[in-house]
Order: structure tokens, then sequence, then C-alpha cells
């Protein structure tokens, strides 16, 4: 530790690791020559020495604190602790990342007994003096001596009560001197100390209370929730304290150099006349809006205003100022970059560069790709959520919101809706039995499944807000209700939806709509003009097709066919083909299908145009698409004349142990050659069809679940000559490409191998994750919470790419695969493809696209220019 | 191709890929100065081109064929065809890897209705010159003009009814010339071409018609079924014919230059006089032991048995010799390593280095460890399996032999045991109440569940026969009966398993007992000396680990403790434990298994004494050690006093859609440490004890399912907590290690930081095959069976370690394992641990040890040895 502190003005911004974000800020704003009151900073380094040494400082600090308070006491021309002149500072918390409130902070430090009645002689304000005194007393004892902060709250109420007072500034000096006198009795009733009198002491005690509050446990929650890691502690700003509560002339506030909200270039806050910064934030006066500020100090807000814009050129940014205003002199006492939301980052972003204040890529860069979501579904209001009562949380499967009536069926779905009902669809868990039933709801709420499961899948295609795997609640189809804690929802009742976070609230919340504003699709425009990386949808109907290309998608990734097996009578000749024993019964089923599949093919591909369109064949288990239930099994029987025996023993013969491993992917066509025979039909055809009309089609059909190259070769075989002869029925020059997905880790280790019969590759990170780690996506909720919480996991592996293990894979898998084909195309379509830390992984190791849902297309296009532009620099 | 065709004595031994088994062997004897009827080899090169050309042959063939019988000629002073002194011949085929009878072969070619008469005049014997020609319309029809066989056996037959005549050498040159013209018939019949009088039409007939039957589809299966890969073709042998049939002084006849069957130093054989080697094969007539051609001609036996010798000091290995006499002049037609028995293979390698023949090493490479299984268990006698109704087939999940009454539960096998009955288990699949009845069983057949079920795994653990997956079994618990197709096999019916196959036959089948001969003493101490791979086991049991020390164990690599909480009574308790909804009763729970799981520690340490004893703590999803069934669920709601309604929520609860990939391993550490926390107190106070005795105990304990080094990191410390407060407890200074399985892809990716917290690691290759390939092992019966036969594998990846793919995550972990821990002790210590090419592979790759079950210990010692023996060279 060369240097524990830095007076204000020996710093700068760089150094925010090791004087924290407030503190460098201040030192930087010195430097600009921005009127800060002078203080200075001690280093997180002796932070964190401090809590590895059991509280012990390192040598010699204590006489540097000393040193530089006598430097502030020259600068201030005022002594600490003086009786006539006192110094009064203030002793706050300050790490590298913002933890706003998380930690401690003294004011008005260095008052007592005797140096209060200084205040008030120098300052010619008795009242302000005391006011500041009982302030201190109530936040020293708090904070540092840790009295609750109701003792001191109670005697102020009681006072002000017999007083017949409403606010405290209605308090004479008399009445504060009674609470003064009241505040250091709770002191030494709850502490057995008097209140330290010697301002030295008060200081050390401070500074000590403010380390201590790096490891309190609201801060070490607020860290881990909010991913902040690697810090050393937090620094300690000890600062000149100026006063807005001086009187009339005095006042604090908060402004930020632009509009946070709508992100328009005014200036904008609020403020409060004769305050301290606390009474802004306790929200107990109501602030002005600093347009006032204008017309009672003109002066003041006219250097407010230019400091501001000085600051924002320098910082190149729109920025959150706090100020204080002591007699008609502005003091700044912090400025960041303000937060905003996804609507004013945009906007913000987008003029900033018509200013010429930044450049694009800069202003690429100032998006939080997550954010977006906001602005592409339906939100529920945010005032709103903080009001209303919150039933339970479940995991935010397809984000946007929804309000409506509880039903519990896909068939009072249907009807409710028919009536003209927005209803929310409540199920243990979907099957594609409720297909239709969700396509009529506003949102999807499930009580079991994962982010990936059925309705988590279906959901997403659809757009559609859905909450999956709301563990607590206690589901009764019977009675139609479910149970959370002691609460029933019934039938009928309203329920709101938060897809982006996955709580669902009692009642119906206001919703805000979504809008597309021309500085967003600009900023969208710029993207594309950045990133490498292309970014293509997993869509599998033309809608969803549709509304990605909107989006900007230049090409579906992955379609994935089964799910066009699931919709309306498609099931039943799909459950009629399982059900088959002979492969001519099977063939004789897939052939009603033919002309079905062929259908969504020919509809995806006039959607997408001439953009590349891959299509993996069929990949789940067949026992996915046979009934779960008795009573579905029932229905079922009677809708297919097959006795629920034959079903039954169906059911039994493909039960799986573990289906995540099982007879599913390329195995089946391995053993049903016919089933990928036929799909082969339907693409070839359709694109010889559209071919016919002008449309040059040159489909991309993709062989999942590959672990061999062997394994790869006979599939291709039965696709390839299926192909052929299809199109040579139809006697036109189609070309086609046949691939395969990377998503086994035998895949990714034998990819030069798979890479001689492969034509492209498509890295299915969702398998891959689940392989890798030995985790399955459906049961992991058991301890994937623990994982995080414990720190196993920084992120949930099925959320953010894992670089170390499966990234490892991805990589391997891209370097052999080149080795044996150079210009091998090769992309991502797990959930990973929408997820901006996954993006810059893929565009590091080289990859060629992301496919990703269509509503995060745009998420995906700024986060892979932004990909591009950091790697750049 | 350089040269297509090598007359006897232009090539050898080292040729065999070019010249086939056979040709290559007649060209080495030929060099040697054995009497080897002259003649030469038409390449496998040929053969290959010749298929892969349409049928067509390599320019020049032709004429380099007639050139060469041309030499043939002069050498046997013959000509072909000639009507006064005709060359007849023989053509062979004869492929690398010997495949006896699936290819064809012709003899006597050459003979038409005027050579034949030739033959007669020359040998002064009309009737052999008849019979011969008989012999080859005969052959010639079948082989090349593919009549069946049947059309001229009727032939004979009629005719020999027809003179009352029983045996063919009965028939009189008349008779046999009546044959051959109801032949000629037949053949007209059947082709509509008259037998070709040609010689050189036959021959070059004949050459196609072997080069044909190399893709025949007996060969295609045998190759298959074999694992014959990479060959070119067959050879073709075209020798010059002489002949045993020619009266009292010819004969023919196979000999082994030592027992096949016993491996004793003696001439072993049969042959019979006046006849060809058909007749032999055939079985016609009653073959005469070699030590009676003593007594006909002793000269001739001397010759053959010093030939014998020769032989065999110039391969050093026994042969299997095939000779013809032709009037008294002895001819050698092949030779080549002889098959035997695995108890004649250890003594012949023995016997062989004792005479100086060979040394150590090559004595170990006679061995193959494969075969040593039956030395170990009992076995079904091979002749008897022969004439047995074989019932069905299922999977050789534990190897040896059972003969029982069947029993359907494990309560009357317990009751039948106690009648002094012998009985057979068989169950729809095992479960742990099973485990008594299954201790009491002879053998145990399941109808359900893979080669690592419950069944097969605690079955291998007792050394007991299991078959497991038996999937032609219809299961009729209520009944007390199943069946297989239409045969019903019920109560108290005997059966015969055969575990090494899989095979169950129905009846009582005779048991060969199990014997470790001196020899065998001798060949595993030879292994000791030139191995460098450690061989310990995996046991769980102390019997287990008596049974492994026996077999020369070094050491427990795997004690299961999920094992021990099957057994008896703890399986109370664990359930107990389970169904807890706190740690407070969880621990209550714990604390009753914690006596019983320390004795289990006790009696392991003791019986290994002072050997490395691994531990792995508690691996499997906690809801297998719940009731399955309802009629279970019932049983133990009983018995414990718990509402079948709690139970069955508990299961629900529990259930996992792949538990595979649940919540197991270190997983539940993280949930509930309290579990490892009882095995750890366990494991240190039993080590802790026998230290107070004088024993000095270090043991290692293996934390399962490790992803991640944060996860090993928390769960070590769990560990070494507990750990460290037994031995303050004790007041001992016992040294322990812990380490884990690397058993998922991505702790073989991250075993760099793995090793950071490891002291040990040990390749898990059952769950990394698993997750590697995503093939859950107790589905893949769906679809491996059909790999195999696809020729997609060449072997089951769970028997054969797959190098490519898992093969490569082992050695990644090694290498990054090392990179970490210069001297980490690394083994393996799934199913792999004691298969030879697996263990050839382990060797490779510079692993410390493998780990394999008790019965498998003395194959893992020789794999080693000669894995290491091998790659020496």
């Amino acid at each position: 530790m060369e240097k524990m502190i830095y007076f204000f003005g020996e710093g700068n911004l760089k150094l925010k690791n090791l004087l924290g974000g407030k503190g460098a800020g201040l030192n930087e704003m010195t430097n600009l020559g921005i009127p800060v009151p002078p203080g200075f900073t001690i280093t997180t380094e002796v932070c964190k020495y401090y809590n590895e040494h059991n509280k012990k400082y390192p040598e010699g600090l204590k006489e540097k604190i000393l040193f530089n308070l006598k430097r502030l006491e020259e600068k201030m021309n005022k002594k600490f602790g003086d009786f006539e002149n006192p110094l009064l500072i203030s002793v706050r918390s300050g790490a590298a990342v913002s933890m706003p409130g998380m930690m401690d902070t003294v004011l008005n430090l260095g008052l007592n007994d005797k140096s209060v009645q200084g205040l008030a002689k120098k300052t010619n304000n008795e009242r302000f003096a005391y006011d500041s005194y009982r302030r201190f007393i109530q936040m020293f004892g708090n904070v540092v001596m840790k009295i609750e902060h109701k003792s001191f709250e109670d005697i102020l109420e009681k006072i002000k009560e017999t007083k017949g007072v409403k606010y405290d500034v209605e308090l004479t000096t008399e009445e504060l001197k009674e609470i003064i006198n009241e505040y250091k009795k709770v002191v030494y009733e709850k502490t057995g100390k008097e209140f330290p009198q010697n301002p030295e002491e008060q200081l050390f005690l401070a500074i000590d209370a403010v380390f201590d509050s790096w490891n309190n446990e609201r801060a070490i929650i607020y860290r881990k929730l909010n991913n902040i890691k690697g810090l050393l502690g937090t620094a300690v700003n000890i600062q000149a304290m100026v006063f807005g509560n001086t009187g009339e002339t005095s006042g604090t506030g908060v402004c930020f150099t632009r509009n946070p909200s709508t992100g328009k270039n005014e200036f904008y806050g609020e403020f409060l006349i004769n305050a301290q910064g606390e009474d802004v934030v306790a929200g107990i006066r109501t602030p002005i809006e600093i347009e006032e500020l204008k017309k009672i100090m003109p002066k003041v807000y006219e250097e407010l205003v230019k400091i501001g814009k000085k600051l924002e050129n320098h910082y190149k940014d729109m920025l959150d100022i706090e100020f204080t205003i002591e007699n008609k002199k502005l003091y700044i006492l912090q400025s960041r970059v303000g937060k905003r939301t996804a609507k004013a980052s945009i906007k913000i972003a987008v003029d900033m560069e018509k200013e010429g204040l930044i450049d694009k890529e800069t202003a690429l860069l100032k998006i939080n790709p997550k954010q977006i979501n906001q602005l592409l579904h339906k939100q529920l209001d945010d005032l709103a959520k903080q009001k209303a009562k919150k039933l339970t949380k479940g995991l935010p499967a397809s984000p946007g919101a929804a309000v409506g009536e509880v039903v519990f069926s896909a068939q009072d779905a249907e009807e409710k809706s028919k009536q003209g009902k927005k209803v929310i669809l409540v199920r243990l868990e979907t099957s594609p039995e409720d297909i239709k039933g969700m396509a009529v709801s506003e949102g999807v709420l499930t009580a079991r499944g994962g982010m990936t499961s059925h309705a988590a899948v279906v959901a997403r295609g659809m757009g559609k807000c859905c909450i999956t795997g709301a563990g607590e609640i206690v589901f009764d189809e019977k009675n139609k209700s479910f149970l959370v804690g002691s609460t029933l929802v019934k039938e009928g009742d309203i329920i709101s939806l938060d897809g982006n976070t996955g709580e669902v609230f009692i009642g119906a919340l206001p919703l805000v709509e979504p809008e597309l504003s021309e500085e967003f699709k600009k900023i969208l425009l710029w993207s594309d003009e950045f990133r490498k990386l292309k970014v293509l949808t997993n869509a599998d109907t033309p809608h969803d097709a549709r509304i990605a290309k909107e989006f900007g998608a230049e090409g579906i990734g992955l379609c994935r066919t089964e799910h066009m097996f699931f919709q309306g009578d498609r099931i039943v000749a799909v459950r009629e083909m399982i059900l088959s024993d002979t492969r001519e019964e099977r063939e004789k089923a897939l052939k009603k299908l033919l002309p079905m599949q062929k259908g969504d093919f020919i509809g995806l591909f006039k959607v997408m145009e001439e953009l590349p369109v891959t299509i993996r064949l069929l990949d789940p288990p067949l026992h996915e698409f046979l009934p779960q239930t008795m009573e579905e099994i029932q229905e079922v029987s009677e809708s297919m004349s097959v006795s629920p025996q034959k079903l039954l023993e169906k059911i039994e013969q493909l039960k799986e142990i573990n289906p995540m491993l099982g007879h599913r992917g390329c195995r089946l066509a391995i053993t049903f050659p016919e089933i990928y025979e036929m799909q082969t039909q339907a693409i070839i055809e359709a694109a010889c069809e559209l071919k016919q009309q002008g449309l040059n089609i040159e489909p991309e059909i993709m062989i999942p679940l590959v672990s061999s190259k062997e394994e790869l070769r006979i599939v291709k075989k039965i696709v390839e000559n299926k192909a052929k002869e299809i199109i040579k029925k139809y006697n036109i020059n189609l070309k086609y490409k046949i691939g395969t997905m990377i998503e086994l880790p035998r895949a990714a280790l034998t990819a030069d191998e798979i890479a001689q019969e492969a034509e492209f590759f498509s890295f299915g990170t969702n398998d891959l994750t689940q392989t890798t780690f030995g985790f399955s996506r459906d049961d992991v909720g058991k301890f994937i919470p623990e994982y995080l919480e414990k720190d196993i996991f920084e992120y949930d592996p099925f959320q953010v790419l894992d670089r170390k293990g499966v990234g490892k894979l991805v990589k391997i898998g891209l370097e052999l695969g080149r080795k044996t084909r150079k210009n091998l195309k090769i992309g991502i379509c797990g959930e990973h493809g929408g997820e901006p830390k996954s993006i810059e992984f893929c565009h590091k190791i080289g990859l060629d696209y992301v496919s990703c849902s269509p509503y995060r297309v745009p998420i995906a296009r700024i986060s892979a220019a932004q990909a591009n532009i950091k790697n750049k620099a």
C-alpha cells in the first residue's frame, strides 16, 4: 500500500478501483474545477487490510488521516471540534461499483455540546446548528452505535405530538435542544455509554463503521444479487460539510443532465429549499422541480446547468448530479452516470451521436441489451408492481406481462376467450393438447417445468408471457383452484403475470404497451454496421418467422419440426405412427403427415424468401407425443379408437429412465428411417415447388443428436437418397445442405471426423450444457438455486454459456470442424444464442451466427455489435 | 498390384495380409522344407480388385494363372486335363484372418469324363478315380454352379438304398459311374447346362466362386460377429491334389502339437484311413486316435511328429496341422496356431517358457484375458449346452453359471433355500429388498435392466451369475410364472443360466467347477513383473474385498457406500432420513446409520490391511432408496408406520425426469451436508480405532459427480471439518486424502482447476460414457444392438472404452490434472477397468491404476502386463 489517502485532486477517475466511484468522481471533479467541498479519500485497499486483519488499521493510517484532516482545516479555514468555527465533516462509503444505500454514511460529524454553540454563533443560525446536532446524534447513534432508528424516531414523534407540530422544520430551537437531551439519554440507555464528545473519537468510530458496513448483510446480499465480485472493499470519503439547511438561501437537490425516463435532452431534477440531502431521499417533503430554481436563484441555476454540460462533455454520458446550495453558493457533492430506462438509454445514445458528443460505437456500448426486452413486450407498470400483492414467483420462461381471469384447462380458456374474456391459463404443466388454449390466453402459468419445458418453449415461440416452475403452487385441477400458502385462487379470479421476473400478482395490474421508436430502429441499424455475427432465429411457424424477420433475423437457424407435430390434428397422425407395429403401418401414418409438413415448410420458405432456413429433423423421444395422464389416455383412446390397453402398453414400452439420454434425435432415424424420409420429402418437395414458382430455396437439413461420424453418415444417406429421388421427380436443379447439431460432448470432441460428413454445424448448447455438466434441465431446480446462492456458479449455465466447460467444448468443436472444412458454417442455436454474454463469447471464438427466439433478435443484434466493438479495442 | 501370384516358396508368413493365412502358411512351410503339395496363391488384392470392378480380373491375371499352372505341371510332372496322367488341383479360399468354413473351396478340379480314365490308369485304382470324379461333380456343382447339396445327396442315398449299401466306401466302381451319370443329369436339369468338361473353364469358374464367396451372407455375418475388419478379401490357393483316399496306405487327419483342451505337451489328433479331408469334417466315420498311426505307419508317424516339433519351434506356438498320406507319403496341407481352452492356453504358455522356447513376455501375450473368466467361475458344460433347449438370451451381467428351481420373490428364495433347494431368482428387475433373496440364490435373472442395473452390480459384487434385460420374458408375478414366446415357466421349474453369454436354458445342465491351477498362479505372478498399472478392486463389503485380495487386488479403488445402505435394516434408517423434513430429523436417522457404516469400514480396512482403500461418499439420488411399486409402498408404510400418503408424496417430490442427470453425487452434499458428515465420521472413526490397534490406515475419501472446482471446494470443506473434529477427539495423528471422481465432461475439461482441490482422481468411465455420448445406460438397449449391427459402433462403449470420445476426455483430464499436481494419483474405476482393450488404453496414457470387480482382477493383471509388453516393443 503505497498511498493510503488521496486528498481531493490527487486522484482521478481512473483510480476508481482504489478510490471507489464516489471518491474517484470527487477527485476528478476537483481537477475539473467543479466546486466540490474539499476532502480526502481513504482507499479501498485500506478497507481490505482492515477487514483481513481483524479490524486493525495499517501502520501509519491514523497519523495520515489526522494530517489530511489538518489540510482540510487549512483549506476550509475552520477547525475540527472548534468551539468558535468548527469544521464539520461527512464520512461516506463508496465502492468501485455503486451499491446505493447498502453501506453506511455519517454526516455533520464533529459536532458536540460545545462546537454546536460555535456553529450557531458562526452561522448566526442557532436553530440550524441544533437541528444539525440532532441529526448527527441520530445518524451516528444509528450507524456507529447500532441503536435502532426507531428509538430516535419515537422521541421525535412524541415531542412533535406534544408540541402539536407536523413537520420537523416547525420545531423550535428549544424543542430541538429537548430532543437532543432525550437522544443522549437513549444513547446511554441503549449502550451504557455517553454520546462521544471527542470529535476525533467520533471520526475514527465513523470510519470503522463504514469499513464494517462493507460486510453487513444487506451489502453482501446486494453484491450477490447484482453479481458484484472482485472488489477490495469500500473507500471512505471524508469531506467538509456544506449545508443546505441554513435557511431560505440554501437547499439541496438531485438533477439529471437529461431526462432519465424519456431520454429527452432537458435538464431534469428536483430540489428542496432549506434541507439536507437526506430530506430529499426521505421523501417527507415534496421536492420542487428544478425549473423552479431558475426563478428562485437564477445564477445558481445557470451555474448548475453549465456544470452539468461540462460534466456531460467530460464523461460523455448522461449524469446524475447531487448538489447543495449553502447561502447561494453551489456545491457539487456527487456526479455519476445516471440510471435510465431502456427507452431513455436508446434516445440518449442516438442523440449524443447526433450531437457529435460520441461516435456510433460508443453509442452502441451505452445500451444494455438485456433491458431491451422492456421495449418489445407489454410490461406491468413498475409503480403498480411495488404496491401490488405478490402471490408467488416462478421462472421467467417467456417475457412480457399478462392480466386475466384464471382458467384451469385449455378448453375453459377457449370458451371464456370466445366470450371475450381475457384469461390466464394455469396448469400443472402443459402438454400438446394445451396449445390451442395457450394461443387464446393472455399468458400461461405452470406449477412445474423449467425454462425449456413445453409451456416455456411454445410460449416463447408465440411471444406470449409465460411463467413456469412456480413450485409453491398446490394445484387442484378437480376443484379448479390452486393454493399458495394460505391464499386460494379460484377460477375467474384475476391475476397478473410478469414474464420478465416470474412474479405473479393478485388482481389486475396496469399494463404498459411496447413501442419501437425511430431511435431504436437506428440503434439496430448501427448494430448491423458493427457486428460480424449473423443473427438468425429459432422459428417453427410462419407466424414466428414473420415476427423474427421484422426484428431483423437473417434467416432461420433452427426450425424444430416436432413442434409442428403437436399442432391440431397432426398429433393424431403422429400417434398413429407411434402405435404402429410395422414399417408399413408407420409409413401409412407418416403419409398423412406429409402434406401438413410440406405446407409448413412452404409457409416458412415463403416468409423467409431466399434467406437460409435450417430445418432440424425430429428430435424428441416418441413417448413425448403420447398422452401422459389416465384422463388423457382415456380421451385419446376414444378419439383414436385404440384400446387404452394398447396405449398403455406402448407407453410402457417407450418409457425411458433418462429420456434426455434416450432413444431420440438421429437415433430414431437409425431405427425408423421412414420418419426422416417423410420429413426430407416434405422439405424437398416444398423447396422444389417454390423453385418452380421462381423462389430460389436452398434448404439446410439438420440432423440432431449426432455422437459419431458413422451415425451421421448413415442418417445422411437416408436423407440424401430420399432427396435425390424427389429432386429427380421434379426434374429441378435444387441445391440443399445437410449438417448437424453439435450438442453432445463426443460430437465436439470428434468434430474433425463429423465435419467430413457435415456441411454445417449448429451448436445446441442447451443439450450440450446438460451433458457437459451432467445436469438435467428439468431437474436442476432442486439444486441450481442453491449453487447460485453459495457462489458455486456465477451464473445459471442454462442462461449464460459456461465458458470454461461448455465453451471449451464449443471451441474444440469449432477448431476441429474447421480443420477438416476450412469454411464450415458454424452457429449456435441454444438458448444462449440470445444472451449478451454468451453472444460475446460466440463472437470471440469466431462463430458465423447465433440463432435465437424471435423476440431476442434485436437483443442479439445489439449484443453482437457490442461484442465486436469491445473486442476490437 | 505388382505381383498378383506367389508360387509356393516365393512368399512367406509376413505376407499374411496379401496371401491370406493359408497361403502365407503354405509358402512359409515350403520354405522350411516341409512336404507341402506344390501350388500357388492369388493375392487378396486381386480379390479386392475383382469385387470392386464388377467381377472383372485385373489385366494379365488370366495369363499369369495359366503360366503358374504350367510351372505346377512341370513340378508335378503331370498335365492339367491330361488323359494319361492328369494333374488335379484344389482351389481354396483363405483370408488373412481365419474364417473356418465360411468361404468356398473346390477339390479334385481337372477331372472330366476323359481324365478320370487317365487317373484310373495311372493310379491303377479305378474306384478311387471315379469316387474322386463323383466328389468333384458334387462339390463343383454345389459351390460353383449353386445347386443345393440335397439334390446330390438324394441321388447318393437312393442308389445306396437300392444297392443295400450303408457307407459310401462300399459302393463299387460301377455304382459310382451310375451316380456320376445321375449327378450330371441333375446338373443339366438345374442349370440348363452340361457339367463343364474343359478343365480351364472349371478352373476359372472355381476361382470366381471363391472370390464371390468373400461376400456371401454367412461370411459377412461371420466377419461382423467376430469383428473382423479392414481385410482386402480372400486369397485363392491353387494346389496340386494329393489323395488320402487311394487305398489302405493312404489317409488324412488333423493333429495338434499339444493337447488343445488340457495344454499337456503330447501329440494329439485323429485321422482316417482311405479318406479325404472332407470325410473327417463330415463326421460320417469315426476317426482314429493319432496314436494308432504309430502302429500302422510308424515312419509316417515319426515324420509327422518331427514336422510338428519343427513347426512348433518355428512358430513358437501350439499348432493345428492338417495332413494327408498318399501311398505312405506324408503331405502337410495346412498348419496354423491352434485354438485352445483357457486352461490349455495357460499351461502351454507356462510350459513353453519352461522349455526355453519362449520368454515370459511372449508367454503372457499368448493368454487371451477375456477367456480367463472361464477359470474363475462355474461354467455350463459346453457339450450339454449345444444339446440343451435354449429358452432366451439376456445380457451377460455377471459371469458364471447357475442351475436351480425358479422362484419369483426374494422371500420364496429364502424359504426354499432354507429347505435346501437350489433356486434361481427371477424378477422383472431387482430392488434393495431383494438383496437377501439374491444372496441365497444360485443365480439371478431379470427381464429388465442393463449391465449396470441394481441386479447386475449387486450380483457382480457377490460373484454370482446374473442375466439382466432378458426382454423376451413376459413376467407374471401374480401367477408366479413367466412366458417366453409360447413357453411357460412356472415356479419350481428348473432352468440353467450362462452368465458369460446371457443364455437361459430349460432344465438342469451339468456344471463345470472352476480351478486355479499352479500355472495360472505363475502367469499372474509374471503379469505382476511386467505390468506398470496397479490393479485395485471395486468392493463394497469385506467379503468382496477378501475375494479380490486373494485374486491379487492391491487395494480398493472404489467402495460404493450406497450399497451398504441397502443391507438389512439399514434401509429403514436410510428411508427415515429421506422422509425427514428437517436437518435435525435427518441427523437423527443418520445417527442410526453411523455405527453400521463404521462397522463396514472397519471390516474393509481390516481385510485390506494397510493397502489403500478409496471410499466414495453417497452417489445415487435419494429416490433410489424409496420403494417403487404400490405393493412395496404398502409394506414399507406398515413396517415404518408412515402413511402411504406421506411416502407417495415424498416419492413424487423426489421424482426426477432424468435421474442420471439429477440431484445426486456431491450435489446431495451441497443441499444435505449432514449425509457426508455422517459418512466422514464413520470412515475417520473406523480408521482412528484401527490405528489405536496398531493398523496404519490412511483412508482416501472420494467425492462423486463433481462438475466444478467450487463444488469440490465446498464439499471438501464439509468433509475436512468433520474429519478434523473426529481426529481431534481421538487425539491421533491420522492422515487421509480427499479426491474426486472425474465422471462428467466438465470435470475432465476443467481438471486443472479441480486438481487444485483434489488429492487424487478416479475416472468414472461409466457415467463419463453416458454423458459424453448422451446415452442412458438404462435405455440404450433400444438402439445400441442396432448400432453394433449397422457397424456404427465397433464395440459397445459401455463394454470397451471409447478412445476417440471418452478416451480423449480421460486424456485431457489426466494432462490437465497433472499440470496442476505433477504426481496426482489417477486411476479408473468404471466397468472398463476390467476390460483388456480399455486397460491397454489406460496403460498407454499413463494412468496409475485400474480398479475392477473382484473376479476381474486376474484379467486386469494379465491385461496390464500385456499392455506394457506390447507397448514396449
